[in-house]
């Protein structure tokens, strides 16, 4: 994987840069859409690629209990298992088991869990989640962290920094000669010290990326602003920097002032689902009776698919009879919104002018 | 809507046509896949206009109930509604009250009935049912008829095919001067006398096109096939003929050999999504075991976006963690079975060697 940036914004801290991998290249800072079972829901390779979409997200928690990461692995790896050439990046696994597994329990060498799927009995450990993610072949894999809950004692928070530290060593170990790259996670939760002394140990390490864990957590939009700003100083400028699981599109402008380079989020792809589509002008909730009879499409300027050929009366009615085509149509545009957003953020870096754009952002949303 | 018959098949009933319509051209034998809520399920237009998709089908009853057909009609029709270029055919309704909804009572009026979504009384009768098809805008219309229940008493059926003819010369008179082709529905139960006799009734009306009615009601195959066989002499030949609700390939075929036109049923789109997907050699259970590490296409000959880019391995996965995008690829596939079937059907025709395919077909089913 070849990273370089190729701008800097001169009205802040925003830089624009290019990753380059086996599977194509994009632009950053990127949004990666999340296809958490080898899917990103709704949609097909095609409308992922006809999106923009360079890099997308898969977890490893949920491919490791099903189908298996040895199945995908004999069937070629993740891109040929789901028909996708673009670039993929699988999270460690750390995540998910934090927030969807029962009875977690942590020790020294990894965690066991229960599968949320049959109530099975599982181990993860650094060694562990680098087998899994070798055997899907991701372009980017990530460091088995330990993420804090929030909020947490400063105890807790200390330990998962050191167990982080821990088991991104590890992480290192097991995968000598590999050729994926590998990102390291920073820990800390919302303690400063905490987080600089992560950052400090796990760059000291040398990883191909770093990514900020431990966030998106529950904290406040202020909380998690500040966590960024206090940690992206101590990333080395010339390896792209990755924040994990946001977000909203305000988020991201945070995020891309404090110099993040990598975005995560299963917000538009959820919210789609759920019927609320993003707009310029804020979200729209589909199933509102003021769209019964409204002829226009979601957004007059979106080039979208769903926009080009439907009006917000049909997606209403496709919503309100549970029409599975209603969820494509939808995420076909929350995605279209997502990417098209991004490439403004990247366009407004290449002219210096990414304060204005995130002004502009912001008096819009609130008209 | 123009229809002709371009070729009899020399070795029995089985013709060859074309239909012209003001949304396209379309040839028969044809399917029409069922679009009900006015979407055919888990597709979009596009997907349709892909597989070859000439004609669809729309449910009358549930497109009345929701969104309702004055809404639909104000947005500028069904058409532009669910932004469908091809040609559309609405049935009467009189189908859906009689197997989804509630109380249905019917008196020599009409039908009054309880509405399946929310309970509500509603009342259909024959100028009802074309107002509301009229609104819809479909290119073809359903006269509304009253379908017998299987098994049904003959005083049951003889009353049915008084109801139906009373019925039809009243669709007649309420669409006097609409640019909309009707067909008349031909009933009378498994009882050839009354099939003859509502044949004769209904043709003697004069209508665009004739359809058979109340079968695939829970009779056998050797039933139907009777039935349809001593049904269509009774109807004449420069005109369109439409037997309703059928069927299975093999159902297909016995109506083709009848001289039968135009065929609809929910089967292709029903099946695929419970996870059954039509193959030359039979259905296949994506969800079995045997599919696990398959990593051959569904069928290696088809051509559809589905076997040219995935394997049953990752349909069966999708299918297992009922990822919404199964649906929709399992949709594709069978929906491109039907519509390559059709095509086989009227090449066969055409070569005169209609026969044979049968043969051919069912020896291939077997296997």
């Amino acid at each position: 994987m070849e990273f370089k940036v190729t701008h800097h914004d001169s009205s802040g801290g925003a830089r624009r840069g290019e990753i380059i991998t086996a599977h194509g290249r994009f632009e950053t800072p990127v949004f990666m859409p999340v296809g958490t079972q080898g899917s990103v829901k709704a949609l097909s390779p095609l409308d992922l690629e006809q999106a923009g979409v360079g890099i997308l997200l898969a977890n490893t928690y949920h491919l490791y209990l099903r189908p298996g990461h040895g199945l995908i692995e004999r069937l070629g790896g993740l891109h040929h298992f789901m028909s996708w050439e673009g670039a993929i990046l699988t999270d460690s696994g750390g995540y998910q088991v934090y927030s969807l597994s029962n009875l977690r329990k942590i020790s020294e060498e990894g965690v066991t869990f229960q599968s949320h799927v049959d109530g099975s009995t599982h181990f993860i450990g650094p060694c562990e989640a680098m087998e899994i993610q070798k055997a899907l072949g991701a372009d980017v894999i990530m460091a088995f962290d330990e993420c804090a809950p929030y909020p947490a004692d400063y105890d807790y928070v200390r330990n998962s920094v050191r167990l982080t530290s821990q088991w991104a060593a590890m992480c290192l170990q097991c995968t000598r000669g590999v050729s994926q790259a590998l990102f390291g996670i920073v820990q800390g939760g919302m303690v400063p010290e905490l987080r600089e002394q992560s950052a400090r140990e796990i760059v000291a390490m040398g990883f191909d990326g770093y990514a900020l864990g431990g966030l998106s957590v529950g904290e406040d939009r202020a909380t998690r602003r500040r966590v960024v700003q206090e940690t992206v100083p101590f990333l080395p400028a010339d390896k792209p920097r990755y924040l994990m699981g946001v977000g909203k599109p305000e988020d991201i402008l945070d995020g891309v002032a404090a110099g993040i380079d990598m975005f995560d989020c299963v917000l538009p792809t959820r919210n789609a689902r759920n019927g609320a589509l993003f707009t310029k002008h804020g979200p729209l909730a589909i199933k509102n009776a003021c769209y019964a009879e409204d002829d226009r499409p979601v957004d007059e300027h979106c080039s979208c698919y769903t926009c080009t050929h439907f009006s917000r009366a049909y997606l209403r009615h496709l919503f309100m009879a549970k029409e599975l085509l209603a969820y494509r149509l939808n995420t076909i545009h929350n995605l279209h919104y997502y990417m098209g957003f991004m490439t403004g953020v990247r366009q407004a870096i290449q002219e210096d002018r990414f304060t204005d754009f995130c002004e502009g952002f912001f008096e819009r949303s609130e008209e």
